[in-house]
Order: structure tokens, then sequence, then C-alpha cells
């Protein structure tokens, strides 16, 4: 639906027309973080406010990686840097991504540096897709895949995940998506919000798949380094893939660097030369001391990092045994990341109602599964970004709601003459 | 011109197609600084070469700054900040745009910080340009402007700056170059490459151009803080411009902070709104650690900025006294900036001839006009980022090499006879 003037008019009907591209980005990924903001507000108020709205870990990045951008800034490291990324970096980069089940060839002219994954993907996109182009996006999916994909005038197609099957993608919903148009696949593994890893079959499916009908591979693997059991596996070793698999992944979750902006794209050289020249216009680099800081942090990883992976696995067992005996919610138990998706159908409510009632009257926020596509509908996402007693407390609320809830829409149900159904 | 398969096929045949973009965005921007990493590659084996080639101060970043950062990183600054940049900082952005001439009622709302002036302005031509407006810039231009543009899909009007007339714009020449799709006009004072400031009576002239046709006047002023001599002015001050004027701007050059890569865009807060979603799936928000160091800059501003100010302008009279007797080179004498332009027309050489000869026989790396569009085409630019002694001897080889080319050309012209004519 397009019209001459945008949907902003009423703010200022004074300024000459907006792009078409700002409709395009005002999506549902805009609007979900209004209760997480919501939540803050509350907290800031001094209320008693339980926050797992949003992916930020709660621990400061580890001092080492502090202490190498200290040292960086203070020996003059303030001067532009090569726009595809510090070479040693990107070197870093190639080598973390072989040892982590990449292709065994990839080098540093196979990775550039840009300003967080969420930028990376945001490149990757207008490097590949033209306006009308197709992607296949499993949903539920990240908030901002949309936007994303629609910057570049291409068309999301949402290949649905079963909440019955765990939330993993089928071969043949994937392959029954694909038309002439489509252009590229985009897999979130570990996902987000599901928690879920592709196995190694589906991988080699979902390649098959690409390779028959000559498609981008678009890999986003921010969660990759925090995988609880089991190894991640990343496409681009499978044969016929390395020249149209993109990697995309930072050192955000894993180090707890979100406020860092600092990611990178693992692909074929030719995109990499169409990288650096959007980076040019973009961005113009990125900050060679934050770059110094992930070469350090690749270096000299620190001892923080175990733990922190293993402080994650904590929560997600804590969540999973707090409501293991809750008749009304039940937990999906994810195999990597820092999200779980708690199962609140039984409650009766439409899960944004039950999350506004959860922030409103226990508080605890918490994002509705519709934020990420309609087939999570029924489920809420919380992030294990509290200490496990804070997120017992969390689930101990989340439970007294979701039997309120019930208790509720039991009685709604009930006929008016009081007579048993 | 657009073939299926892009510029880049002789690189990786069996890639799947990229994007129309990734042409569009291929253009002289991504070329103009070859020699400058042909002259960088010299100096880093240890030949004698002066690099006037790029806009990076010598400065380092001022340590009251830098020390902002790393107070800020230790406390734990590492995490997401709020999008549109933090409160505190577009403040201090809102105060510094009032007090440097511009509107008196913006505000933090008029304000959203990105990663960098060039972001800035990359940002800002996604949400105002559809494929097929056009944008009236005056050339020559900063190098990346076309891209930025043609990556929206827009076309850039270039309107010709007369060398003769000092490279300032007339306004008939501009008014000369609406048509029905002009969407905008882009204006960059202090200029880059010719360092030349619009006067007022031409900011009047441009304003009533925009509002008479419904145009967005963008301004890039990263250089306004650098004005040597005279006063910024802004053009949302002036009657029915706020609603359609975006100045951006950045601590880059006036803090030598090229390396932060942080810049921000003022505005209409409808803009903002649109700038926010797009930076949402572009960036995710700024750096907090040096969102705190950009609000310590403003709070305290270093003594070293009038010192960095005076030496820019030292380094400007040293290059105008070293060549004011040349009878073969001409300097253009900026009124602000970190650049200046060198009329070497008289030499006979191409100024890509020249700028080559310079740095292969000389040592001495300036950019050829012509990379900032045909009508500078005769000139090179310098910048003034090494100390006043090298600069002029800088100029001497500049000059040397002038008078070998003006002899050669001479000689060259002579007919074979030796008759003179």
């Amino acid at each position: 639906m397009r019209s001459d003037r945008p949907q902003d008019s009423h703010l200022d009907d004074t300024s000459p027309r907006y792009a078409q591209l700002t409709q395009r980005i005002a999506g549902k990924g805009a609007s979900a973080w209004n209760i997480h903001f919501r939540a803050k507000a509350r907290q800031a108020r001094g209320e008693d406010v339980i926050i797992l709205s949003v992916g930020d870990p709660d621990f400061d990045t580890p001092p080492s990686i502090v202490e190498a951008a200290v040292d960086s800034l203070r020996g003059g490291s303030t001067h532009y840097a090569e726009v595809q990324g510090k070479r040693t970096l990107r070197e870093r980069i190639a080598n973390f991504h072989r040892t982590h089940g990449g292709h065994a060839d990839a080098s540093a002219d196979n990775v550039a540096v840009l300003a967080g994954a969420q930028c990376g993907l945001y490149a990757t996109a207008q490097c590949l897709l033209d306006p009308g182009d197709e992607i296949i996006i499993p949903e539920p999916a990240y908030v901002t895949y949309e936007a994303v994909v629609q910057a570049t005038g291409a068309v999301p197609v949402w290949v649905p995940l079963s909440a019955d099957a765990g939330f993993q993608p089928r071969t043949a919903d994937i392959a029954a998506s694909i038309t002439p148009r489509t252009k590229a696949i985009l897999i979130n593994s570990p996902h987000n919000p599901t928690g879920q890893c592709l196995t190694p079959a589906m991988w080699d499916a979902i390649a098959t798949l690409c390779r028959e009908h000559d498609l981008w591979l678009i890999v986003d693997a921010v969660y990759a380094d925090l995988i609880f059991d089991g190894e991640h596996a990343s496409p681009d070793s499978l044969p016929g893939m390395p020249e149209r698999t993109v990697i995309i992944s930072s050192l955000s979750k894993s180090h707890a660097m979100t406020g860092w902006r600092l990611g990178w794209v693992v692909g074929p050289p030719p995109l990499m030369s169409h990288l650096v020249n959007l980076a040019l216009c973009m961005l113009y680099g990125c900050q060679p001391f934050i770059q110094d800081a992930a070469i350090a942090a690749f270096d000299e990883p620190p001892a923080a990092l175990a733990t922190m992976r293993d402080t994650y696995r904590q929560r997600r067992d804590a969540v999973v045994e707090t409501l293991r005996d809750s008749e009304i919610v039940a937990t999906l138990s994810p195999a990597a990341g820092m999200f779980m998706m708690i199962d609140i159908r039984a409650t009766g409510l439409s899960t944004h109602a039950f999350a506004d009632r959860l922030l409103d009257e226990h508080g605890v926020s918490v994002l509705a599964g519709d934020a990420f596509g309609p087939s999570a509908a029924g489920f809420v996402r919380l992030s294990l970004t509290v200490d496990a007693e804070r997120l017992r407390e969390a689930c101990r609320r989340i439970e007294r709601c979701a039997q309120e809830c019930h208790g509720e829409s039991r009685l709604a149900a009930r006929p008016i003459n009081g007579m048993t159904t």
C-alpha cells in the first residue's frame, strides 16, 4: 500500500515528501520494543520490574578487551582505518570462521568488518537483493529482518516454523516457497527467538536447494559461540557453497560487546568488493580502537567467555526447572543463545495481552512471540539476562499470571447459570 | 548502462547475481583514493613520501576526549544505547547547532546520532530520495556523494562551479537545473575540495529556490568548525527552512576524531523518526562510550581545538607564501577546512598525469581535482595535514615538478625545425 504522503504527515505537513523507503522500514521491527521501553521507564521510576525483553547481556565486556581498546585509544588509534577492516582483524575472523565449521580456505579476503552484525546483514541485503526479488525466511524471525529486506525493495517470503515441531524448519516447506523470483534464503542458527539450531541434515538439504536454484544462502550466526551442547555447523563448508554463502556474525553476544557495534561478513571476494564500495559511502570504515579490542578478544579469549556461556546454560536450566511442574505454561529448552520461548497458549490470552498483563500487574517484561512472526503466537520470549535467582522469581510471577488468566478464562467460559459443561 | 552480470563477473563467475545497486555504487568514489593507497604503500617501504591526499588530521584526538571514552568504557558503558542517540548528546548537539547559526528552536528531538557524517548523509539520502528523483549538487564535490545518491536510485544533477569564479555557486545555474523531478539540493559549505564558504546572500537565494520549488536542502557542514575567518551560516535559521533543511556534521575534523565514526543529522522531527527506523535495521545505535566522549568534547572543549584551527590556518598561509612567486602554479586560498586547491593548468599536463608524476618522481601525493568533478580539472587538492615545514618542502617539490612539466610541454609544442611561432 503506497500513498503520496507517508504516515508521518500528521507530524509535519509542511516538509517536502519523504522517500517511499520510509514506509517500507516502518514495520513491526520498530514497534517490537515498545514494551521493553515501557518496562525500562517503570524500572527507572524505582518499580520492581524484571526486564527480560532485550538481548543485551547483563555482563559488561571482559576487562582485558576493554583495556585493549584503552591502550589503542591512548596510543593514538583515532584515525581512519581501512574500510574493509584491519587486515589483522580480518585474519583473526577468518581463522575463527575456519575453526568454527566454516570453509577451510576462508581468508582475510573473504571478510569485511562492519558496524555490527545488524549492519552486516543490512549491507549484505543491499548488495544481493533487487526490488521485487524474493528472500525466503523462516518465521518467527528476528524483528529487524523485515525492514532489512524491505529497505532493498525485495520481498520477504515467510516460511512458518511449527511450534509443535519445536520450531525446526522443514525442507519441503522451504522448497515449496521457491519461485523464479527467489534470490536467497536467510537462516538464523542458532535461532532468535527460539534458541534452536539447524541439524547438519537440514543444512545439507538447504544447501542442495540453493545449488539447484542458484540461490544465495545468508546465515545470521551471532549466537554460534553460545551453543550449550554440540557444535556449530557452517554451510559454506559444503560442496559448491562457498561462492553462494554469506555468514554474518559478531562478538556482541559471546563477548558481551553489544554496545561496541562491530560485526563482520564472510563470503566470496566479489561480495567483499561490493561491501567495501557500500561501506565507503555508508560508514567510511569502523573505529580502529574497537577493531584492536576485537583483535585482542580473538588473541586472548578472556576466561570470562566460558563462564558467561555456562551462566546462560544454568539460567536456562533454572527456568526449565522452575516451570517444570506448571500445568499451564511450558518451556521450550533452547540449545543455544540467551533467549527462550514459553508456551502460554493454555492461558487463553493472546500473547500481547499476556505480555501486557505480566508487565502491568506482575512487573516482568517479555516480548510477545507474535513480534517475531505469527507462528510464534501463543509464546513469549524471555531473555536469560538476569541472574538465576531473579529468573526464578520471574518464572514464579509468570506462573502466577498464567494461573490468574487461566482461572479467568475458565470462569468466562462457564455458562451464565453456573451449569458445568 | 545495466547488464545482467555486474562488473565483477570475472572474479567469481559461479556466484548468483548481485544487486543492481552494486553497479550504482562502484563509481569514481571508490577509485579516487588509489593514488593515496599507492603513496601509503611507498611510505611504508621507507620512501620519502609526503602524503597530502587524505583528509585525516595529523593530530591525535585531544587526551581529555580520549579519557572520557576510557572512563565510560571502564564504567561498563558497553551495552546497547538509545538508537536515536543518547539524549544528553543530542541536547549538546542541538545547543552546538543553535550557537553555530542554526535554527533557534532546534532541540534534542531534531537530532539523530549516526556512525559518522558519511553515515548521516547516506541515511538522509535513503529517507528523502526515491529512484528517479533528482538532486542538485555543485561540482567539484566530495567523492562519495555520487555513490550516496545513486545508492537510492536517485540521480545527481551536477552544477559546475567555475574555477575562474573561485568555485562559488551561482543562483542562476542552480535555478536552471531545477526540473519537476528535483527533490533536493545538496550543499557542502565549507566546501571540500575548494575550502570556500557560501555567502549569506547565496544561502538566501538557495533557500528561496527550495521554498519556491518545495525542495529539501541538505547541508554537509563537517568543516563548519574550521572556518579561519568569518562565521558559519546555517540555512535552517531562515524563514520557512527548518522543515526542509537537513544539516549533517560531526566532530571528525574539528576535534581530530575521524576514526571515532560519530556524526549527526539535524532536521525536522519526522525525519528523525525515519532515521531511527533506518538505524534500527542498519546500525542498531552508536557506541555509548563514543557518545560519552562526544559529550565530553562539547562540555569541555579542549584547548587543543583553537590550536588545531590556528595550525591549519598557518599551514594554509605557508602554502600560499611558498607558491606565491610561482609563474606556473597558483593557489586558491581556502576560507576554511583542511584542504586547498592548486591550479596546475599552466603545466600543460592533465591533473591525473601531474598527480602521478608528482608522486612517482617527487614523492608527494595529492588528489587530482577531476576526482571531485570535471570543473576541477586543472587543479590538484592537497591536505593541510603535515606540518608547515613539510608543507613548504611539498610545495617546493610541486613547483619543481610543475617547472619540469612546463618545460617539456614548451619543448613539445616547438615545431620540428626549431622555428618559433
